[in-house]
């Protein structure tokens, strides 16, 4: 692909020559629509309604309680974890699917915390990203109230400054959920490491979408999402990771039966599992689980075509031609790129910003068929963003400059300063 | 209904005249099953597999995103909740369908201890029940560990003489799991409330099964279970009740971003929702909760049939059958009943044991098609039990009858002897 401004003809004959150009056919897309919110909710998997409805029918129907075993309900969690260890360099049996996010953030939070407590009780701060995902920094705020520590903010730029002999652990969101911007996370944890700290990964904006691998970056502790770019369903279960050298050493505090070492034999004291088992916590959502089960079946259809490595590249080359579109058909319409123009820095995602008007740009697009989203800025420091996602299972070049012209054409027009389109909730 | 013997034929002319025979209707049930597992799987409810395959292709695959206002996927944590509050004697916005119920205990439990080191700073034990489901055990011992408290096992009948002045919390499960005895909730909370202690209930065994009053019982704080007597599928979400007197008092330490006051400002401090909106945590699975939704329906369809107290009053006339055929039938086979012979102790089960056998005879009952569950004991104190539950909105008479029939030729026939039968997992 070349640097310069891109034809739709051209982008159609990139479509054609994609290598990964028939996995889209795994979605039910709407007609017409061009979707660029995976990163909040993953599209449908062809595959989906057909499974779930056997799932519920005859697993959940005539199956009933026998499912746990027949049905394999009961490892599904571990199952559906070793698929999406396979795609974040994680190993089998280390990763698990259960619960929000923010429940498993808490988990290996405690667990970090419990760690450098025993290993360095000097150490009383928790370093994070002032514009990490917020839902991070209430876990962190309530943890640390409850162990006396001090939850401490930066901005993206101080961090590896911020890396003092007072810090315990340092907590990040790999993809920054506004700016789209990418953490070095090996360079992050060498650093952490070196300072003494450990190191907790939230990869909901990661999964699916770039190229990981805990083991080789040494990192701790991971959790993510499974609705975003695993395409597991709204509200699909989230996933969580610990390194081997730290999941045995301490309870993580939601000692539910499932991770307790023997569920069934229904032992007054609680006593772990061995392993990532007891991470584990309550009966998982089988519906819910299964959905995602499927949705990450779709970016396992990448490995026979190059695995999340092909993936990175499509999803580098849509986020390089939507800014290169950008800046050659929007200029002077007061929209600033925000994701970072270097590849290695930047996540599956293209942020712009405008001093007015974010919201209801985003909203004129949806109207007009292009769906991304729109995040509430605080100010200056952190201003209104629109966001678009690209997800390379199933976004093609040419939806990239339909969306660039509708804005275009948003922009040209003024329409999105009509009072309609006024200000509302939105979901992650 | 009278006490005697009950012949086949009695039995179908009792459903013949069952004022709720046709709620079973609402279900999906296999052919020539009988299921007296309900109590830990409901059965599938007729209208959620186009539910759920409209939420699968409409809301997720045409919808997308915009489902989460379009759908109502966004409140429906609280919409299920005020449904199923109807069935447990709360009110309005007073119960939220979400996380499972070790999770949920997990923040009540955490709220209640908040309140007790609060107002009485001198109380350092949480009081439970020594054969209290598992989980809620294993979650209060590391609650316990947390607030540096003591946990506290007694057995069922030592409960009120336990209710000393160093009690701050009494955690108990309504109906318990192994006996299905149940407790007196009113003389509890009272006894409870008198000694100053906060009393939390897990109704996992009691909503949809047993009628259900907690503004009425004085309450404090309750959980209960989603897929048993609620027909939510496998793994639904869980609920949970806080009396409105303390839910704005502390946070719970789960302060994920779906509990903030204002979820999509996106601040980086967290400021709780007034009221139950603070127990809400991370996103949460739509496709389990909608099945929830649809399962919680079917027993909302009793209300106009009398509701819970009809549903409870068949419950009772059922299991009083089930140990009326037992005296009748199966004497001097060595199977003693443990669950109440008192209607007002009994849940929705009928417990049995035996010295010998039990998991066998279960096995043998199901390759018969009579669904009852094994719940493995601990000795002379808590021993092996044979559990069978009944669920009013699908049970009916014909079925207990046949049940126990089964059980007669399983237990005359000594087949249950046969070595095929070993031991395995099972899942409450």
């Amino acid at each position: 692909m070349t640097s310069g401004f891109h034809s739709l003809r051209e982008c159609l004959q990139l479509d054609e020559q994609d290598p990964l150009g028939s996995l889209r056919s795994l979605f039910d897309l709407p007609e017409g629509l061009i979707y660029l919110d995976g990163n909040s909710l993953g599209a449908l998997p062809r595959a989906a309604p057909a499974r779930l409805a056997q799932a519920i029918s005859q697993e959940w129907g005539q199956g009933l309680i026998r499912s746990w075993n027949s049905a394999g309900w009961f490892d599904l969690p571990r199952r559906v974890g070793d698929k999406i260890a396979r795609l974040i360099g994680a190993r089998e049996g280390e990763v698990l699917a259960v619960d929000s996010t923010s429940v498993n953030l808490y988990k290996v939070l405690s667990a970090a915390l419990q760690i450098a407590r025993h290993d360095a009780p000097r150490r009383k701060v928790v370093l994070s990203e002032r514009s990490n995902f917020p839902t991070d920094l209430y876990i962190a705020q309530s943890l640390c109230q409850q162990h006396e520590m001090e939850l401490r903010l930066v901005d993206c730029s101080e961090i590896m400054q911020a890396l003092g002999d007072d810090v315990a652990v340092l907590m990040l969101t790999h993809v920054n959920y506004r700016t789209g911007a990418m953490h070095d996370m090996t360079a992050v944890n060498d650093q952490a490491h070196r300072c003494g700290a450990l190191c907790v990964w939230d990869l909901a904006h990661s999964a699916g979408a770039v190229e990981l691998d805990l083991h080789a970056a040494q990192a701790d502790f991971a959790v993510g999402c499974g609705y975003k770019y695993l395409n597991g369903g709204p509200g699909a279960p989230a996933f969580l990771w610990v390194h081997a050298r730290h999941s045995d050493r301490f309870w993580q505090p939601l000692s539910g039966w499932w991770g307790h070492a023997q569920p069934f034999a229904f032992e007054p004291g609680y006593q772990p599992a061995q392993g990532i088992g007891r991470y584990q916590c309550g009966t998982q959502p089988m519906l819910s689980l299964i959905a995602l089960d499927v949705g990450v079946d779709t970016v396992l259809a990448a490995e026979p075509l190059g695995g999340m490595a092909a993936l990175r590249r499509k999803s580098l080359s849509l986020t390089r031609l939507f800014g290169q579109l950008l800046q050659h058909r929007l200029s002077g319409h007061g929209l600033s790129l925000v994701s970072p123009q270097d590849d290695v820095q930047r996540g599956s995602q293209i942020s712009l910003t405008r001093a007015h008007g974010a919201y209801a740009i985003v909203q004129a697009l949806i109207e007009r068929g292009v769906v991304g989203d729109f995040r509430a800025g605080d100010g200056a420091e952190h201003p209104d963003i629109l966001r678009f996602g690209v997800c390379p299972l199933y976004t093609r070049y040419v939806d990239i400059w339909h969306a660039v012209d509708a804005l275009h054409q948003v922009m040209s027009s003024g329409v999105w300063r009509d009072a309609k389109y006024g200000q509302q909730h939105s979901v992650t």
